[in-house]
């Protein structure tokens, strides 16, 4: 790959990490965060997948109640995984999401955590890249997924304020091309209805408190097709050996659309999960 | 996993090796071993796969020819990856591997490389062990798969060197077990003919080379189902997302079929490597 694209690239495995996601980053900081009272009040959420695992695996660690709602759509993988780590599951129609996460948290007296618009999350999220950072010092260029924004909000932050040179870059599927049309207009634009993409965790909008934190730090966010997407999931598994899911694929299909424009470049690139039924994968 | 078997599972990822296999461990060795004078002749053998791979690749690093002698039915990713390297290619049926490498070779002058009797490949296959064993120095147990027996050799000697009480264990599908045949009479069995088993690497019977250090080190031979061998692949890539070939899934499968007898065991696992279709992996 370095020699493709004449760079040197580290990747930032977060397939491998607990829960399969970078997402355990954001909901164990939060529930850290919490005081021993708003603790014993359990937390609860809302997600089709990552977050919702990421949730109950924070609370099992802290030993507190977790209620997460799920669409009923939901990949039965997921549920289980959530399942395996005691959550308790409401399940939805998937439009009504959050409405049912707030009746349901509300009768409980829980505290809720959001995806990603919560600085708490997006400060867990930004240790992936802390840690990328503090291994190799000296990058020119950081490339994350983005979103809802809370990873690429955190990766801003935390690369910045240890290498304000670096630039950073966000990789967003075309048929969910809210982030690169906010940063190209410089207002913040509404969500894409029922988009069609493999990269299932980036459906959502971006929220507006990330959008404010990639103004200010002049993300750059390159669109990449599904086919781009499935070339680039192949080559993780095919040739690395390792499974990384679409929307963590879209990161190296970016860097490959820069094609010569990375020459010379040291890179960072978080592939922030791996939780895929290969469903893309075709012999 | 650790929490299934009761044990500590250490694995050492062959799959993530150059080439995608523990193969270029041993080639290598042995092209580096060769004096100037036998290196300008050149190189050459036969495979149907990772051992052409692992040949092209160690002839590339030593700037010599190397020559390969694939079966017609090959799989064209692992012929595309021996191209790759700049090594020729001959084709010839399947059955003839052997007596067209003799005559090739012969014709070209060069020296023959065998997959696994010879004692440069199988010092070559033991370092995989060997930094395993200087990683994790306190293991009970060490776990290979064995088809010709190069690896599980190699690595028998040197886990023994540095962990004289360390247990080795041999995987081997059920569909080619002759090390286990041989292990349990004390004789050498003929190769199983026409096997069928996804293990596409452990085709071959053990060599008698390796079999007299299998009888010296006490080596355990495992025999587990073409099931067991797709569940612990499947295993591999969905929890731990790494892609692991069905040969290099024996070992996970033998581990699980042992069960509770690992309790409180510290293992080494080698994953012998990742190149497959992915033939077997059903959504």
């Amino acid at each position: 790959l370095d020699r493709e694209l004449g760079a040197r690239v580290f990747f930032k495995c977060e397939n491998q990490q607990k829960v399969g996601a970078f997402k355990c980053r954001g909901a164990v900081n939060a529930v850290l965060s919490l005081s021993d009272e708003e603790a014993s009040r359990g937390i609860g959420g809302h997600s089709s997948g990552n977050h919702a695992a990421a949730l109950a695996y924070a609370a099992a660690i802290r030993g507190i109640p977790c209620t997460v709602v799920m669409p009923e759509t939901a990949m039965a993988i997921k549920v289980d995984a959530v399942r395996g780590y005691g959550a308790e599951i409401v399940f939805c129609p998937e439009g009504e999401r959050a409405s049912t996460a707030k009746r349901v948290i509300e009768d409980k007296g829980a505290i809720f955590i959001h995806p990603f618009q919560d600085p708490r999350v997006i400060a867990g999220q930004g240790t992936a890249a802390l840690e990328l950072v503090e291994d190799v010092p000296d990058l020119d260029m950081v490339a994350v997924p983005v979103g809802g924004g809370g990873l690429a909000a955190g990766t801003c932050i935390a690369v910045h304020g240890l290498r304000p040179s670096a630039q950073i870059l966000a990789a967003e599927p075309l048929a969910v091309d809210d982030a690169h049309r906010s940063m190209a207009t410089g207002v913040l634009q509404p969500r894409v209805e029922k988009p069609q993409t493999l990269a299932d965790g980036l459906l959502t909008g971006i929220g507006e408190l990330n959008f404010q934190v990639f103004q200010e730090h002049g993300l750059r966010v390159i669109t990449v097709t599904e086919e781009q997407i499935v070339e680039a999931a192949r080559f993780h598994l095919q040739r690395m050996k390792i499974l990384v899911e679409p929307s963590g694929a879209t990161v190296l299909a970016a860097l490959r659309s820069l094609g010569s424009k990375l020459q010379g470049k040291r890179i960072g690139a978080i592939l922030s999960g791996g939780n895929t039924d290969l469903s893309w994968w075709e012999n």
